[in-house]
């Protein structure tokens, strides 16, 4: 059994669903893979919520810099959010010789190149499944498997709340604000629910799959972004008269030759792949010069399936060390 | 740049559609991969038929054993078809220190044991992900991506003949029989379709799926299996009063702690994701239990989808070489 062990940075409710998926089928991943993977240390300030997992009090350090100078450490997760301290953190552990692996859109969209060249400089991995689609194994798909295609087209629904409000509205009727408040109640929606409605978090997502799927480098801000707060009842009768329903779709295409991209609510025909993604389901819908057209759809947020992302990163890593 | 010398085994319909994929995308991947991919040498007994690629006659030989012994071939794709002589010239080419990628999933499913244990014994990769859901990335991903995830259920519609003649059945209200004669018109079904329309296609798929991701493994023709042959424009109707469509599923799940399997016509209801997959597409649905429900949707068949999975899963050892 090979041992691997692990630092990680932020325990807050991604964190722990990603203890929780390493804990809950350990056995599982070493009976398949032979890895003995360790979560040893554990940057987190608040050490005693009761998390539902157990973790040794011992695990738990205030300094960042004991992971990344730790030679028993050689993979380190980021899961503390937002673009700083998390870039600075990561760039600090590749620069320590860890390969880091991140759920954290917002850090990788706006620092993609320094993130991948310190990968790069150190010999080292970096991964971030987890930043886009959530569960969905998109970004290894289309880094790995997809490899051989072109990608003409891609598609996606990659905002958990804004389907969630937008499926309600289509299906029960509901006016935006209903449909929100309930999205509210249901914890899909934040209290303040700008970086959803409005689009931004969707940005970050299409920023990344630019620069994989296309080698496009677009910073967030640059992408033309229309969010959903503006969609009322009256435009989804209008939608579905025309047998279509209105889905936050972010899109990369080449027309006349050129890449072009937004994230818009846009008419999708109800045979469309993607007009059947409800609720809080995120999809992808890519087209390649081979493959033709495909769909990967699943939870797109939440503990366990980012966790899901987020250890399948780590153990592809650890398989390779 | 990296060069890597390829033996092809067969260039019929799927063997072109692989080297087409391979021509007309080579500097993409050498720029995304820094990979020089080139098939050297092909064994082919039909040296004349205009494919429509340019390939040089030397490549051609009729002798199996010039390409496995020779030193400068890495990797071996293996599209004959069919168990035998597939299955032993892939033993030959791992015995002869080469990795294999086929899209064969009847070489695959019959003999799992002996081809992955000979991967092993002579440290070489095996792949195989182009022989389930055709372009679909699903074998990489339940392999990789996926890993932390204990599967609780896998539901695939995996064979593009059964699932064309569903829809025409469901959506424009034809007989079976008119149906077939229209996918045998279309070429999405053979003059002789039984192991299509019976279901032993889709045996020796889940037989794989079986032993990947719930490491049972089960020969195909021990899978209960029941094809489409007898669905009646009645049985069609009945579906649609319930709100469901007729789907030809492979399914596997636990229940009462015992893993069951079996192939049959299922009713599938509108809201499920499998239910609007229709014509020629395939799709796989997923549950684990740290990711929950994913789907991959895609083309099953088709000589560039095919060629596409096969190109993919050398890149990926290429790579690792």
């Amino acid at each position: 059994m090979k041992r691997v062990n692990i630092g990680l940075l932020g325990m807050g409710n991604i964190g722990t669903g990603t203890y929780k998926t390493l804990e809950m089928n350990r056995a599982g991943i070493e009976a398949r893979t032979g890895l003995d993977l360790r979560i040893t240390r554990i940057l987190e300030i608040d050490t005693e919520r009761d998390r539902g997992v157990s973790v040794s009090k011992d695990s738990f350090t205030q300094d960042p810099d004991s992971i990344f100078s730790d030679p028993e450490i050689s993979i380190v997760i980021e899961l503390l959010g937002g673009v700083e301290p998390a870039t600075s953190f990561m760039l600090a552990a590749m620069n320590g010789g860890k390969s880091v692996v991140t759920a954290n859109k917002a850090a990788v969209a706006a620092n993609y190149e320094a993130l991948t060249e310190a990968a790069a400089k150190n010999g080292v991995q970096f991964r971030f499944e987890a930043s886009v689609g959530g569960g969905i194994p998109i970004l290894t798909a289309l880094t790995g498997a997809l490899l051989a295609n072109e990608y003409t087209e891609i598609m996606g629904i990659l905002n958990g709340t804004t389907n969630y409000i937008l499926t309600k509205m289509t299906q029960e009727g509901r006016a935006y604000e209903e449909a929100l408040a309930e999205a509210q109640a249901k914890g899909f929606a934040e209290a303040d629910p700008t970086a959803d409605v409005e689009g931004t978090d969707v940005a970050n997502k299409l920023a990344i799959l630019l620069s994989l799927a296309f080698g496009k480098r677009v910073r967030p801000e640059e992408i033309p972004t229309k969010g959903i707060s503006q969609i009322t009842k009256e435009d989804i009768e209008e939608a579905r008269s025309q047998g279509c329903v209105i889905k936050l779709i972010a899109s990369a295409f080449y027309a006349d030759g050129k890449l072009k991209y937004f994230i818009s609510p846009t008419y999708m025909h109800e045979t469309h792949p993607l007009a059947g993604v409800s609720n809080e389901f995120n999809a992808v819908f890519v087209k390649g010069n081979a493959v033709g057209e495909l769909m990967f759809y699943g939870k797109g947020a939440g503990p366990l399936p980012t966790g899901s992302a987020v250890m399948g990163d780590v153990i592809e890593i650890a398989r390779s060390l």
